[in-house]
């Protein structure tokens, strides 16, 4: 039977529904008081990897990168790993410089093939950070507050795959009861170079044998833990308009020319209305319908508009209830405009008029929506605009993003073992959440390797993983471990695995 | 009597038109054989002058500035000019560092109370330069090819203050028959930090005696020679839209948030139309009504089209005419939009919703528009637009340049002696022209110490004097030296001295 997608999340949200009666709390057991025993221990690793400043974005410190691929090497083979280091080649700059990738880890605990197997993914790069951009503290000291930990990559993503090893070293005391795989990589704050053809060439190798896949870099909506079973995808777009063939000043050509950026400015303003409705026609066809199921699944989500409110400085969203502000985060298309390349964008004043302007806006799509689709209607709907405006200017679109949004069945035998593993160390029902965000590679190893894939992350809904101040709570570090040991154990109880 | 700026405009054209049948060839004297015989040395030194970095906008190269300043001090006293150092105090960096601010030259060559006294303005720091800005040349090593000088400052404004110290080097071989005066400073292309006070504290001790000030730091509008009458004004707008406290990422937030960066875009876009026409109430109001005289005055003037598209690669300009075009960048508002502070401005793709940004445009404006008025229409019209867009977001407009347009008496003496000059040297009558862009300093000349002020330069229409591979050619500078010795005389000549 083909089911298409609008109806398996009606049957998942269903299956979710009645499964809310069966779960019911376990008490903590030998692993968790071990998690519990070592915190000081886990909490000074921590502190040890995130002092390797492994920015992936600055080619001067590559070399920590590849140091921080080699501590993780050695940190999976204490723990009885076998580790494959995958090399990706060479990154060429834009200043034509190469630089060696750094490389790929590939390993693996446990090989019982009367045991399932589950590939954890994650990454020990982080993004840049110096304290000047407006930290506290030194962002690569660890520094122990108020009950959490600041620095840079203790939520994303150091902390997470520390807190999933941490939980495999607790397991081992007892015997792991799942075959555990790991695919850990240097360079996902830069784009993850190289990863998607890796995937394709270990399809039938490191991946043949795997039955799920868990992405660990992900946080949680609320205070509440969440588990991830969907992402909007992004298309995004480069709208250049092209005047003089140089800058050109203010004074002596203001009045005689047609300015490039004034029909970019006039293009922009086409988009979208005051309130983010896309103005481009045939948007929204493809938007798949919205059930009073779903409705049902959203309000029973925590999430605090106060918090939003309080983080953002935000007085009036454009939604008012907490259902509509995530149904229109996660579910329905949004496009935002970004820049302006080629402008002046300096503090002060310059009296330039720019030669050739770059808008820069995407459209965040969701299912069933289709980036090439999009596409189309984007350019013929600015081909139409620019055509009307009678311009002797030149214009250009191009997409240079095209990844599509993901949608799991939160049904699968890896969400119902995620959402046990939740009840047991949280005592509370999992939120079952999507990413207004793209997760490409959630994308990429459900078409490509055509598994079950979910975002099974420990980090804080207020951590600011891309901002200043980064800090993941010991809460979560400790508990976040245990919930990966208790994520093993009920996933080995899980009978209908996939084949 | 009291004339209006329209009476004062068609008695000059008046005056001009008659003057041209007076003007007669008159044969080269010993003075340019003097200049002839020296441009071997006068090229050498804009050599030397060239190769000092007086880059003002870079604070670690202030010493090379000062460097110049003694350079040029030393040559004055050399021509027997007496020399005051006037200090400016401190530039506050934005980053709050103080340095010295350069001094400037007061320098007085002659004091006869039975002869005109002239005082020129220029400077000799110099825009930034860099070989990997696509300068086909060293910027700060003169390049002689093809009949031309390459180099940072040949142009602006180091040759042009050169030319007019070696004419007075030629006119003191036969003794100077004007009193000449310099201002001299080495902030010019930041702003000119200071020297509006230092005008206004000089104005009853050096300036006192002052018949005429003549800036040299124009350049021609064709090969022909052009003598500089007016300019139009500038009011630089910052227009802000606050948004959230942070940035936000498009994913998490886009379709959730009123963004900050779509009612820019929207405000900028209600400015101006596609053909340049400002959409602001009343702006035009006070535009100076255009004379059949004056529009003759503009079919006089060389102006070569297609070596303007040549320069800019423009095929098609908003006017179709040499005087249409001279029209709309001399005497017409403009508005042009320059670009965005705060939003995503680099290559690439980022997915960022930024919290605040701030569209910078300006106006130039014409005789007889008033900053102040203009202001008030702009944040009116602003105003307006934002309220009926009904965005939760907040609007900031504010004028940071309110510059006014500056329109001499083409018929004053020192006018009639500029043309004269001109027609002895180069044998053709000067373009009477104007510049599309704002001089601050001929404004505050005239307003602080009510006196006619003219634009004398010798730049070329092609230099390129903020540009990569800026230039002076050797004609321009060796006969401009020769246009001011002979501008010496015929000022000398003058009898109707202003009181």
């Amino acid at each position: 039977m083909h089911l298409s997608g609008k109806m398996l999340l009606q049957l998942s949200i269903l299956s979710w529904l009645t499964c809310q009666a069966v779960l019911s709390p376990v008490p903590p057991d030998d692993i968790f008081k071990y998690i519990d025993d070592h915190k000081d221990e886990f909490v000074q690793r921590l502190t040890d990897w995130v002092a390797i400043e492994s920015d992936s974005s600055d080619p001067t410190k590559r070399d920590q990168v590849n140091n921080m691929m080699e501590i993780t090497k050695d940190f999976i083979i204490k723990l009885g790993g076998k580790v494959e280091m995958a090399e990706l080649g060479e990154q060429v700059h834009p200043s034509g410089m190469k630089i060696p990738l750094p490389p790929v880890i590939l390993a693996e605990i446990g090989n019982d093939p009367n045991k399932p197997t589950v590939c954890f993914y994650g990454h020990v790069d982080v993004q840049s950070a110096k304290k000047e951009d407006g930290w506290l503290t030194e962002p690569y000291t660890v520094v122990d507050k108020d009950g959490n930990l600041y620095g840079r990559g203790t939520s994303d993503d150091k902390g997470q795959i520390l807190a999933l090893l941490h939980a495999v070293e607790a397991g081992n005391t007892i015997g792991l009861p799942v075959n555990v795989k790991f695919l850990i990589e240097g360079m996902e704050e830069v784009g993850s170079n190289g990863l998607d053809t890796l995937v394709e060439e270990k399809k039938d190798t490191f991946f043949a044998n795997v039955d799920y896949i868990v992405v660990t870099d992900t946080p949680w909506l609320s205070k509440r833990p969440g588990i991830t079973y969907g992402a909007r995808g992004n298309c995004y777009f480069l709208l250049e308009v092209k005047g003089a063939r140089r800058d050109l000043h203010s004074g002596g050509f203001g009045g005689t020319v047609y300015e490039a950026m004034n029909d970019l400015i006039y293009l922009l303003d086409t988009l979208a209305d005051v309130k983010g409705h896309i103005n481009i026609p045939g948007i929204y066809n493809d938007v798949a319908p919205l059930s009073e199921k779903e409705i049902n699944l959203y309000k029973g989500l925590e999430f605090d508009l106060d918090d939003l409110e309080a983080d953002t400085g935000i007085k009036q969203f454009l939604h008012n209830t907490k259902e509509e502000l995530l149904l229109y985060r996660w579910r329905y298309p949004s496009l935002s405009i970004h820049g302006i390349e080629g402008a002046f964008s300096g503090p002060g004043s310059k009296t330039v008029i720019p030669a050739s302007v770059i808008g820069k806006f995407s459209i965040r799509q969701v299912p069933n929506m289709n980036p090439s689709v999009v596409e189309k209607q984007v350019k013929s709907y600015l081909e139409i605009k620019f055509a009307e405006r009678k311009s002797p200017n030149v214009m250009n679109v191009s997409m240079i993003i095209g990844a599509k949004p993901w949608l799991a069945d939160m049904n699968g035998p890896q969400y119902l073992a995620a959402r046990r593993a939740v009840k047991r160390v949280f005592n509370t029902d999992a939120d079952m959440i999507r990413a207004g965000g793209t997760i490409p590679i959630a994308k990429t190893f459900e078409e490509v390797l055509e598994k079950s894939v979910m975002l099974l992350g420990i980090g804080g809904h207020d951590d600011a993983p891309h901002g200043q101040n980064e800090k993941i709570s010991k809460y979560n570090y400790i508990e976040g471990t245990k919930l990966y040991a208790a994520f093993f154990q009920e996933l080995a109880k899980q009978q209908d695995r996939p084949s």
